[in-house]
């Protein structure tokens, strides 16, 4: 039995749908959720569903690390201290991205050896598994040993959660030779080449074009870069989609061919479903978080769910341990001090 | 009448094509072209054009700074020394971007108080006027300098070449706060604010999703960052337009429905065309540059001889140097001392 820690809070359909969701993950009853939000709102729940009221919502706060640290009794706090004081072993969040960062850094924490933690987001392809992304965000300025770290958390997680052998791992940069892109890409690259041998299936390089090619499991990118990567995918993928869907409105003879074409149409979004992976991954904490999108629906949150306790069941923050460890990318005293918490 | 200096050199289809576009572009009578390339490819030409024997090609140098300084004979070069001793007056290549970048930086020169110059894409929208990019390659590291530059050469060149009154220029960032970025971003923001009153009309910062909204006609950014934009946005339409046509062959009805919808989609991918705006636009030299794509047909080549040309016509060089000294934003030589060349 897993018990997940799930604040309903940031949902855009409200409380209510994060309680659907749970009660429908908990239906198998291999899956335990404490569910933290306004208990009013929440209103009836499933078998396995335990709700704990906790009305105050930080979801919109425009400092989310002060929100955080300044309002102890937000749900998505008392669901990050339920996972930190072992109450439950993961954590999940409709978000805001910011407040449950801050929140798992500050009761969660960063697990021993880590500089910093990442987002990543497993991106649905079209015509094959997704691809993970990392970081999409939770880092704007990253040092050349973070992302080093991240490429380690990915492999790791992809293989665990994913279920992908020998992760093909990769950086985004603007060419493919090991000289492209930043001094501290280039010295990323080589960092990354010399973890060969301890488990890192590094296949170099990447263009932007090929992050839809499947040409890897896992790029890794700084989160300025990963933003940016993140919605321009979203925005040109709805945006050529709209333009398919004009185009199958400008003549009698396009409508006609548009009707036709829809099944098809609808099972082309249904493959790029942005609910079934279930979210974003924050990776890097002592416990596996999940950070669902707040536009989801009760199956996004449900998978949500789902796919955090089926991290824990494969024990993905051991796994990430011991690649990190096998690599030497631990951070230790002596090569980062102390280090500062977020941005 | 403008004459343009035009390199062979890069064309996927080989020189003929590109002396076509020539040609065609030389027909109206307002135009004269040079042709640098090998004239035994080249062929017949129209009036207008004149051919110089220039078989030598720089175009597949892995290195094109040391290609464009150890080949003098090379047709980019040669081409590049007719705009440099004003036997004409723009230059147009076929690429590589790399060597047409060095050939224009070592023979046309930076303009008077040019930190860098940049690379400017015109990226054609389905429901709107293009929307300019820069730096979409030409400098992987960019100081913040640098970007307050690209922000008033872009402005002056959207106004100039593409027609727009008072162009909106934004700053592509991970959000809209003005707090929103890498410190760097943060600072070039600030001196966008205070650009205010000099003609700049600066919009803030953009988010990735926002790049194909039509929010902004300029978008500034690192050649870093610009060269997996500009691919990311190739790879996903490209993906999500594969991912239609594989819908409609997924079944008879499918199929049908996507018969009828053809002629629409081939509109559609018309408003698209990458040929339309000839190529990026090489801003901050002492002369205009355009590098078309190496795929292109000669209707690109056309195109990409036929703006260099109304650039000339509406001094899009003056228009730029004065937007810089009403901004304050040119290269004193206490502030920046000697730039190196490239990257």
């Amino acid at each position: 039995m897993v018990t997940v820690a799930v604040d309903t809070g940031g949902a855009d359909l409200g409380p209510a749908e994060v309680a659907a969701g749970a009660t429908a993950a908990a239906a198998g009853g291999a899956i335990e959720v404490l569910l933290y939000g306004p208990a009013a709102e929440i209103g009836e729940v499933g078998p396995g569903v335990t709700v704990i009221d906790a009305p105050v919502s930080i979801a919109k706060a425009s400092d989310p690390a002060h929100a955080v640290r300044s309002t102890p009794d937000a749900s998505i706090v008392r669901a990050a201290k339920a996972v930190a004081n072992g109450d439950a072993q993961a954590l999940v969040s409709g978000g805001s991205t910011g407040s449950a960062l801050a929140a798992g850094l500050f009761n969660v924490r960063r697990d021993r050896g880590i500089y910093r933690p990442a987002l990543a987001l497993p991106l649905p392809m079209l015509d094959g598994p997704p691809v993970l992304l990392l970081d999409v965000g939770a880092n704007v300025n990253c040092r050349p040993e973070h992302l080093v770290q991240f490429a380690h958390m990915g492999s790791a997680f992809a293989h665990a959660v994913l279920g992908r052998e020998h992760p093909r791992v990769a950086l985004l940069s603007n060419g493919e030779e090991p000289n492209k892109g930043t001094p501290d890409l280039v010295f990323v690259y080589e960092q990354l080449v010399g973890s060969a041998g301890t488990g890192l299936n590094f296949v170099g390089n990447i263009e932007g074009t090929q992050i839809t090619d499947g040409v890897a499991d896992v790029v890794v990118m700084d989160g300025f870069i990963g933003n940016i990567t993140l919605k321009l995918i979203e925005g040109v993928s709805d945006r050529t989609l709209r333009g398919v869907q004009d185009a199958a409105r400008s003549s009698p003879r396009a409508k006609l061919g548009g009707w036709l074409l829809a099944p098809a149409m609808r099972r082309l979004r249904d493959d790029v479903d942005p609910e079934q992976p279930g979210g974003a991954y924050l990776l890097g904490l002592r416990r596996l978080g999940v950070v669902a999108h707040g536009r989801f629906t009760r199956r996004g949150f449900q998978r949500a769910i789902e796919v955090a306790a089926h991290g824990v069941e494969e024990d993905v923050i051991s796994a990430m341990r011991s690649a990190l460890a096998a690599a030497g990318a631990l951070r230790t005293p002596a090569a980062g001090g102390e280090e500062e918490d977020g941005d």
